[in-house]
């Protein structure tokens, strides 16, 4: 087990200072990534309700399915001292979450993952009650990590670092992309991961799409290809890693001039995380560069995300998120360039803020390959 | 393609029909298996608003983030005539939504799984509208397949067979369940899933837990295991099967009887499926049998759930759904008896409602087989 109970128990100790803290009579959280941070509890959303009730103060209720009672008790939460419920399929569920709760009007902090078919009738059960996201003030908690997450990033990291550098095997003129992706969702499993939870091979015109689906266009010499995957380890911690390839010697006409801007940039990007600095700054030191060369808008999207048991998560590095970095911070620096209907190209590296500087999890060079 | 932009395009018009019964001003729906029945777009869930809105007359709108754009034309939802809006990263992503529906108070129904971040400042903007879980209008529509998604239903099916088939390669006493599990989710990949999504290796007194974690546990001679396995298949379509297997010739004390009991129980639920019978009256039909036999307390979850783009979904085959069963409703049949502590057994197959009886989409015997 990577984490103690007393590792969670103080992180529960933290979220209750948080619901205090925004003035809520309780949080309640469902199964994600909030609740697996929270008790080390891995359950499965579904149309059963599971929820984990935090009150400002007192004891923390987690309500499960009957039929997974056994499975919450061997977890990590059964060590917790957790007040335990469960409930029979057909039964009301909802109205156990709300024998928890400290109140029955007021306002509660829900997980961001909650779906609306637990949430609506907990709504229609407590009437007249407020109801905010939890993401900003559990992210908070979730964004700054201990030296352990930061060790379970970088083994990820290294581990999807592995399949890149296997990437020439793979990569050729004649092969579909999906072929192609086959081939690395294999890979991130054989390097160590519990799940390959996306794979974007991205050739020729699809590279200028950034959330591309592989598809079965079969890659042709000249291709840049844009190569963004990642993946889950066993203790839940993920990777994500983008690197750009060339098939063959030759690339087309301009592409190796603004891969260039964006390899400066992308350098800039990682360069200015550091702690006090706002996040939206590292967006801008990415953006501008790319800008200044004429492509500000085809840099798409945002420079990046946090990332944790969730592959996306706080802090966001955005224009508009003044959030100062702190040190223990992971994220995600990955500006792209894309022309529309001609190609593209993006470098993504995961980065950890720390007082001696940004540390790069990723480790491969950032220098266009031919492959 | 498995669907055409046709039957697409008949999907909206159905649930534009649901919108108009329901009394909603319209309906919305994020990334989920909602989406993709409606538009065949595979979108992923995430932070960044993906939103469809189908009003009950009028136009369909399709919000997505700006770098989804290009995949969501590239989807079968580009075919549809939608009409598509982006919003780049840090706009307000919401706003977009209210300004495609065709009144800013109203009821709204909306997708089961649209997350809490995104409900709650929708909510937040349409401010004395009332919100209502689109699960059972959209699941009506859902629950009943046409012949096309009864075949993708039966190639999974015959797919999570023949992994069973090779269950006594991999479950051998000295092996740990993690060991097995491991085999069993290449082996469900092998087999054609594109994604394993669940391996339940629940042996001894794991057994005894329906929703057990495959766990370092070595399975020992005599053991009972529980194998409950599905994954999703290319097309999106699921698979769902649970066999009790014996490690080696002799079963515990009293574990024969109990099994010929569940056996039973499952052939008579199987055989009572058939259009018009209350989904409510097969889970009796499993459970007297159960009950009569002493073990009512032991059998501890409904018998089984719909299946489809989802691994549950409507109808839910448990005590209080009075909703008679319609010919094309595809649900699992899974039966259950756990001794707390001992060990337990489930047998489970996907079974389809015809006008020319039940239809087994696994075909692998359910006598038990030692191994």
């Amino acid at each position: 087990m990577l984490w103690s109970a007393e590792e969670f128990r103080q992180r529960l100790t933290r979220a209750g200072r948080a619901v205090a803290e925004q003035g809520w009579a309780a949080l309640l959280v469902t199964p994600g990534s909030d609740l697996r941070y929270l008790t080390g509890y891995r359950a499965t959303p579904s149309e059963r309700l599971t929820c984990l009730v935090v009150p400002a103060a007192g004891e923390v209720t987690l309500v499960v399915p009957r039929l997974e009672r056994p499975a919450a008790e061997a977890s990590p939460a059964g060590d917790l001292g957790l007040r335990l419920v469960d409930h029979p399929d057909g039964d009301d569920a909802v109205r156990l979450v709300a024998d928890a709760l400290p109140a029955t009007v007021g306002v509660f902090g829900v997980a961001d993952t909650m779906p609306a078919a637990h949430l609506l009738p907990l709504q229609g059960l407590l009437l007249g009650s407020q109801w905010q996201p939890a993401g900003q003030a559990l992210g908070a908690l979730r964004a700054v990590k201990s030296a352990d997450e930061v060790a379970a990033l970088a083994a990820a990291g290294a581990a999807i670092d592995e399949v890149h550098r296997r990437m020439p095997r793979w990569l050729r003129a004649g092969r579909t992309e999906l072929e192609v992706a086959a081939d690395i969702a294999t890979a991130i499993r054989d390097v160590g991961h519990a799940s390959a939870d996306f794979v974007i091979v991205a050739s020729g015109p699809g590279a200028a799409s950034p959330h591309h689906d592989s598809g079965d266009r079969t890659i042709q010499r000249g291709d840049p290809v844009v190569v963004d995957i990642g993946g889950t380890m066993p203790d839940g911690y993920c990777s994500d890693c983008t690197r750009t390839y060339v098939v063959g010697p030759t690339a087309p006409d301009g592409f190796r001039d603004y891969y260039a801007v964006l390899h400066a940039a992308q350098r800039a990007a990682v360069a200015a995380a550091a702690p006090g600095v706002p996040a939206e700054a590292v967006d801008a030191a990415a953006r501008e560069p790319i800008a200044a060369a004429g492509f500000a808008a085809e840099f798409l999207h945002r420079t990046g995300h946090g990332i944790g048991l969730d592959t996306h998560e706080e802090p966001y590095i955005v224009a508009g998120n003044a959030e100062p970095l702190r040190a223990g911070m992971a994220f995600s620096v990955e500006p792209g360039i894309y022309l529309s209907g001609r190609h593209g190209a993006r470098i993504e590296d995961i980065v950890v803020c720390t007082t001696d500087g940004p540390r790069r999890l990723n480790t491969t060079g950032t220098a266009l390959v031919h492959v």
